[in-house]
């Protein structure tokens, strides 16, 4: 018998039937309730037209109702697509047209969204109102569905079966729908879980937005351990904090700005945040200023280091803090991101998918039930990333003596020049040390001496200035020479950004490379 | 990629090389050198000729060669067949002929067997020594398989393959061969590990025998999490004191008679027994008495009542401590097996594979990916074990509103007269409190008015003894009218009992149903 997302509904019903399964704004479900919504709801979905495979959309910001639709679709049968909610309206069209989406959920805070989308998104059949307002026009509303409905048997989809359908953002400007299974989401829970020590006790602060698998790394896991979830709208410090005093949550993922936005905040210690027992963090590195500053304002909190991918359902490594504690307090370890999860392959490979020797920088590469089952309507993409039976991550790193993994860079903007590595996040980090600089990117582009030329692009902050020969000068303070930037191009305009806010380097090699041999798609 | 029971020893050498993997009689392996030495015994094996799917049994005591083997097999691509040390050597070729093992590891305490065997085990074609002493003649030393060889690689045998055949004494006098996969042990450990807390600074110690899947609770996913191993070949009490105190184990799995073996050992207070953290124990109840002093002498200790069977590989539910800390202390869920595993769908159902309300008594039936593949070479048994995609445990029991479950009878034992069930355990409780009785068994035998009659069959002690009427009469004072017996056997020989020292009802009850309809297989 294959696993089924729908699973952990049904077993936190079985053995927490009164316990709380969603804590929101009031509303309060205990697991009973919540098993009953899912069921009736999925009745709902099924009566406006849902059948088995459809994709139906949400585009809303966190609530207990987001956490129901996470459950209501797979057990109608069908497949959700979480929208990012920074999409500008061209984006969002793009994400329902590509993935077919029949149906979509919108909250309070996106309604105004569907008169741009109009005429835009033609294969959208249904809307669905997620709010507690008066029901705008051409919508249903989202409890309409599931008042007066018996509740339905779960369709029975299980095993390889789509669950949903994750789009990365991605640097390199194509979305990718990120294909998951529910063996996928499952499998990942179950990694999850002895790290986290996630039970019925456990309360999950949804922070992160809940579109993005970073915060699904509790989710699925949280449900299937039939604890609690609280839920903020979106992340605010303030609120956040407040939701800590008042939900007491034990256990939350933030990425790292929010870390630096809590600890930094003025009001910081006038929240009981007492209840919180361990904080994932992860998708970006995190400054040692910042996790020391944590680590002293709340002694009591583990923070937990993790890395994953949407294409891994996302957990792929974790620091645990105990090792820092028992095995190696080093500052070096704690910029790791730390061991494999308990049942996925990780290793470093080299170009050629080998193993490489513990300190040699490979491809992180992954294996196991939580690897997607590829991109969607993108078979070469699909056979590309998953060449040879293992997950390309496409980061580029390296593993210590002691299993403990290291991130230097995207594989795509590593620079080979005259034999050597360079890593354009270590030459980036040299440059951003300099006053004057207030953005940059460092790329490799074409030099017919060294093969590749490490190239800077900078923008200077708006009162101050540097010239190309004082910043590289700067640099080789800092790092090795053949690190250093040999050539720098300023510019005046804010460097181009991908949805998720990170540098499109692509866009930048763009103008070197047309034409030339390296691959940079 | 689906789940490789090997991949537990690979994981551990990446992310604990250097961490202790066995400790026994003063040797000590690290997880580098344990891996090193499975994947050099497994060319080994190769090597005498073990071709992918070939069985491979031992007959040992617990011992670090006994893990090593448990991975060597399957990374050579073979079938591991752990044998009963309890039996005798006609059962002992009944396990090696039926599993048609043709490699039979044995160590010093079972060479003396292989000659009462000769002739009656055609089919093993080569013997291996596991001891240290002098090689008997005819076999082959185990680290003669090892030194000096070059690790091979893995096998690649994963998912559905089998992995191993554990035989069930089983109380109905046919022992049968459970087929595990890949995937049922390794999603058994991911089920367990949430509840254990196993990580690398576990310490898990073999007490119980390590052929049988109790003690196999903890192997794999203590293998899994890169945790240690430390091993007293058998059990016997002051030997466990002994081991606790010098290897420092902190957690293990321990019978009801083991516990009321050590609780009551006259120099228990003599051991620093300090490091166990967690006893899982099942398999059998635990008289109140016991489990209270067992919590009085280690308030410490945080005891898991745990419960599953070899079919299921083998954990189905347990009963986290917390939960009685933290929900309900009361001496009825300390009775209780607890909860089902995370992803395993446990369910009481009734003759027609419906579920039942909670309260009501039906057959403890489980959906998973850790249900066995079947029984080796026994299909109808394995469709009638299977039957519509549930394992039927054939243990009896209810599950109450918290999801808690309990278990009353096995399902073959229960009674039905005059339309109510009686529970024969519950009687031969109440016949066991009558201080003449040394053994009892309760059975339902043909009764044209009532169906089914409740009899009792009880030897008496050697100095006692009571008649069927005060039998009766003091039944009467215990248990409801309709649940006493009605008719009683003395008899004067022992029990028949089966290899796991259960008494065997299936003969009890022959005499009475032969050529009648109920079902006594």
């Amino acid at each position: 018998m294959q696993m089924q997302l729908t699973h952990a509904v049904k077993r936190s019903r079985q053995v927490n039937r009164d316990g709380t399964a969603t804590l929101f704004e009031g509303r309060r479900h205990s697991w009973g309730q919540f098993a009953d919504r899912v069921a009736r709801l999925a009745a709902g979905l099924v009566e406006i037209g849902v059948e088995p495979g459809d994709r139906v959309a949400i585009l809303a910001l966190n609530s207990d109702r987001y956490l129901e639709f996470f459950f209501a679709v797979p057990w109608a049968g069908g497949v959700f697509v979480p929208i990012n909610t920074r999409l500008a309206p061209p984006e969002v069209a793009y994400w329902l047209n590509d993935s077919g989406a029949e149906v979509l959920f919108v909250d309070d805070n996106f309604t105004a969204m569907l008169e741009p989308l109009r005429g835009k998104i033609d294969g959208v059949r249904r809307f669905v109102y997620l709010g507690d307002g008066a029901v705008p026009d051409g919508l249903v509303h989202y409890e309409s569905l599931i008042d007066g409905r018996a509740a339905m048997a779960d369709a029975g989809r299980r095993g390889d079966d789509l669950a949903g359908i994750f789009y990365t953002g991605g640097t390199t400007g194509v979305s990718k729908g990120v294909m998951l299974s529910h063996t996928n989401l499952m499998f990942n829970a179950l990694n999850v879980t002895p790290l986290m020590h996630f039970n019925r006790w456990t309360n999950w602060l949804h922070a992160a937005p809940m579109f993005h698998l970073a915060d699904g790394t509790g989710t699925f896991a949280v449900v299937l351990a039939a604890g609690g979830h609280c839920f903020i709208p979106g992340f605010e410090p303030l609120a956040a904090l407040r939701a800590i005093q008042q939900y007491r949550p034990t256990d939350t993922v933030f990425v790292p700005t929010m870390v630096n936005m809590i600890v930094n905040h003025p009001q910081v210690a006038d929240f009981d945040i007492s209840s919180l027992q361990r904080v994932i963090y992860g998708a970006s590195p995190m400054p040692a200023a910042v996790i020391e500053r944590a680590l002293q304002l709340m002694p009591e909190i583990r923070f937990v280091h993790g890395y994953g991918q949407t294409e891994s359902s996302p957990f792929l490594t974790a620091l645990d803090p105990e090792f820092l504690e028992r095995e190696d307090p080093s500052a070096e370890k704690r910029a790791s991101i730390g061991h494999s999860a308990a049942a996925v392959e990780v290793r470093v490979l080299d170009e050629n998918d080998q193993e490489v020797a513990p300190g040699v920088v490979g491809e992180i590469c992954a294996r196991g039930m939580n690897v997607m089952q590829g991109y969607w309507n993108k078979p070469e993409l699909t056979a590309e990333t998953l060449r040879n039976g293992w997950l390309h991550t496409g980061d580029g790193g390296y593993m210590d003596a002691d299993g403990c993994l290291f991130i230097v860079d995207r594989v795509k903007d590593m620079i080979i020049t005259g034999g050597e590595n360079v890593y354009s996040a270590e030459v980036e980090n040299a440059i951003h040390q300099h006053a004057a600089v207030a953005e940059c990117a460092v790329i490799g582009v074409p030099d017919d001496t060294w093969g590749e030329r490490v190239h800077a692009i900078v923008r200077c902050k708006d009162d101050a200035s540097v010239d190309a020969e004082a910043l590289i000068a700067h640099c080789h303070q800092l790092i090795a020479n053949y690190k250093c930037p040999r050539s720098v191009d300023f510019v005046d305009q804010p460097l181009p950004l991908s949805g998720a806010g990170k540098i499109l380097k692509t866009e930048l090699r763009k103008p070197f490379w047309d034409g030339k041999a390296k691959q940079v798609n």
